[in-house]
């Protein structure tokens, strides 16, 4: 399918700049423009490539003051990066999706499947299951007795969720994660240790995106929570009684140990850590790679590990990387120290 | 079902204070506690919640003394982390497990299932497969050629069991979890590299348990072996050659490199990562985070990365926190014994 | 089988020293030969066991010089550890390979299979997949629609190829490994995010093996790349429109951020972690758990988090043990100073 610049532009509410019947057939990156693509234009990083772009249409910020001759249509939009992201919506919505479900997929008897879900072939969906309308379970899906599903959700390939746990609306998860397998919990017993038998689930909440073969344990008592709109990324682990704030958002790789409260609107950096039974206020900041071992209060920005206030991190960690002149310079100071005192006795 | 606080203290030697007929048929975290619940205080940081709590049984400590009022009936016992514990295997153990091979199970001529098993739909169990009686194998697991799973063991679903490898009794390995794939063994071959191919196998010995999407590598040559009552979390990497030692407990995301020797009864924070063809003494705790890239003696405790002895790491670090006040000291002292060179050459 | 140590030395234009029809029929580790075994010696650090090991024949280096007597026959050769390398990869081949296509294995119509393929049980092939000559699909693959596979590639148990994502010739991937989930691409919508749909790809080129449960996220437009002879470790994440160079090797758990650029012939440590939109030159090598936040000229090794030039950053992590000691000094310096000035106003 084509559009026109004109047709992008009334759909963005954005003004067109150079010729409004350029057409374009298919998204592009910026540096991989070509002649019938769209591009954007959004991270300042990117500037360079617009002068050279083949792209016939390229959005941009409505304040962009191009510092040489840009060849493409531009559509100036309020803010480019959202603009694109409507349009791949847009374009998304077009593919048709999957629907009905497969002879192969293996649906116990006491299990409910709402109105035009999906169920891929091999899918295993034991007594006791609800799937609400409109969800989509990708092949090899595993969803084990008494687990729910809402409406609109959609378990790519290979997702376990084990017994009894609890997915909202319109969530999606991700091929391989891990849904409520049990907390680590153990009790030393001389010298080996016995399972705590973990009888809790995993309540997901409405909204939340879960990341390729990321790992959310069961409660050993109650629930393990993610609360509406949390974005996990991909080999996440959020240990069993944790509790994650509406709208927090953990880049890849995250570990999160038990019984930690998370608040909302927090953004965790991948490859973060936090200790078991801390509390974390809203709109937190953690840093990438931080190990977060004590409470953390709303608002706070932290980076480093043991974690610290992000400024004072950031200003150690510079003097860090001179310390060998630093230790150089005060075996200067204690010499000429020395050779002061030797003065002043003789 | 229901349980009065009687019959709970008789089942674990404990002291009621309260009602002995207060009954409860449910459990719950301290701070969610409702009417007809039992709950649990073990951990200090939770105290507060007792004061409140609407549970209607606790169980404490032997020492337990209350600052305040509580409304609860408490049962006195010696170790109430170690009771919880008691009760909920008592209540897991009453749900029914499943029995019987799925008819969809792909089951090899030659593979030998014991007695009383559960093979889940779905699962594929390879040419010359030994399974021991009692295990459960959920729904969509690969037992490839050869391997072998003792008795009593539960491999959840999605579990991949690669060619040869040996898994112990009373095992429980998680979904998604990845035992004997390749290790990563690699030939500089001019620019590029040469697979080596890994021709050993995973040793998995009894009583361990394995999280979801972990991956232990299969040895070059041998076996990766990890001994009896290992507990390995949630995404842990286990490389080619390791060798975990007996009750010895790696926390989520813990990634140990080739060849390494690990001793029993370690305890691995969460994220530490080890160097390879390094030997780990017994008793030894790896701080979360830590990066360790020389041997440890038995009994250590290290943290940081590089990994130096704790308390030593905890004393740089708290430095470290000071270094831009320490490096205005230093700045200070030069000035001012700049000032007293200058004063004794006038 | 049994081989003698001619037959080793002739196919490894190799030296024997030691009687010539020493016979071995298995492979063991230096520290655990026994009779009848083929073992090797390349890192000094297993030296030792050199002198007690049981196994029959003993590959070296040309230049090893034993300090002790050796009771096995030698096979001196140039480079130990490629040879053992070449041994493997000849007994590997004599293990037959599995072939033909199960009969539960769902084929989409659409889907083309090249000669003297194998695709496991259950394996879900979708419409429009195209899959080379020679190639393995193990058990519980899933390659959803439009994707394809070249020739001779191998998917272990449970892999995800999402749609449309492409893996040239002579890949091996993992039981478990997830390739073209959703890049991570969300924009703020007052206090939650709206999700940027991922319509990119991932393109692997040929040679390029991945590890266990890793992940390799889809571009949002055009494609995340792994180019010829990369090597990625298990549980490694890269997220989406990141482009790695040819023969890049990276070990378990790193971390690559959205749109980083990384050379070819670079080396990166367990656990490392990649911040967003940078750049990493040829050749570089970045230390294991080094968190990298800009771009890396070609050379160069780096170490630490943040990342800096390896040589420094041990230098000043030598001094960071020794914070406490410094500090101390400082205050001694103080002390004397302070003494020395109260003198001259006296």
């Amino acid at each position: 399918m084509e559009f026109t610049a004109r047709q992008i532009a009334a759909l963005l509410d954005g003004a067109v700049e150079g010729n409004p019947e350029t057409r374009v057939n298919s998204f592009s990156k910026i540096e991989e423009g070509r002649q019938g693509s769209l591009t954007f234009l959004s991270n300042p990083k990117y500037e360079q490539f617009i002068y050279d772009t083949e792209a016939s249409i390229v959005l941009v910020n409505d304040d962009f003051a191009p510092s040489a001759p840009v060849r493409s249509t531009l559509i100036r939009v309020p803010n480019a990066y959202a603009s694109i992201a409507r349009l791949l919506e847009y374009a998304g919505r077009l593919k048709p999706a999957p629907k009905g479900i497969a002879p192969t997929a293996h649906i116990a008897p006491t299990a409910s499947i709402g109105a035009d879900c999906y169920v891929g072939p091999y899918a295993c969906i034991a007594e006791g299951v609800t799937i609400g309308a409109n969800s989509r379970i990708y092949p090899h899906c595993v969803i084990d007795e008494g687990a729910s599903v809402g409406s609109g959700s959609i378990l790519y390939p290979q997702v376990t969720v084990y017994a009894g746990c609890v997915i909202g609306d319109n969530c999606i998860i991700h091929a391989g994660a891990v849904i409520g397998a049990d907390g680590f919990g153990f009790a030393p017993e001389g010298e080996s240790y016995t399972k705590i038998p973990q009888l809790g689930n995993v309540v997901i909440e409405d909204n939340v995106e879960i990341g390729a073969n990321a790992a959310v344990d069961r409660a050993m008592i109650g629930s393990t929570v993610i609360r509406k709109g949390v974005k996990i990324d991909n080999l996440v682990q959020i240990a069993h009684n944790v509790e994650v704030g509406c709208n927090t958002v953990m880049a890849a790789q995250t570990g999160v140990s038990g019984s930690v409260k998370i608040g909302s609107g927090c953004r965790l950096g991948g490859q973060s850590g936090l200790a078991g039974h801390i509390r974390i206020g809203d709109n937190v900041s953690i840093g990438a790679q931080a190990g977060v071992i004590g409470n953390i209060d709303e608002g706070s920005i932290v980076l480093g590990a043991p974690a610290v206030n992000a400024r004072g991190f950031m200003r150690s960690y510079a003097i860090f990387n001179r310390l060998p002149d630093i230790y150089r310079t005060i075996g200067a100071l204690q010499r000429e120290l020395e050779e002061l005192k030797k003065e002043r006795t003789q």
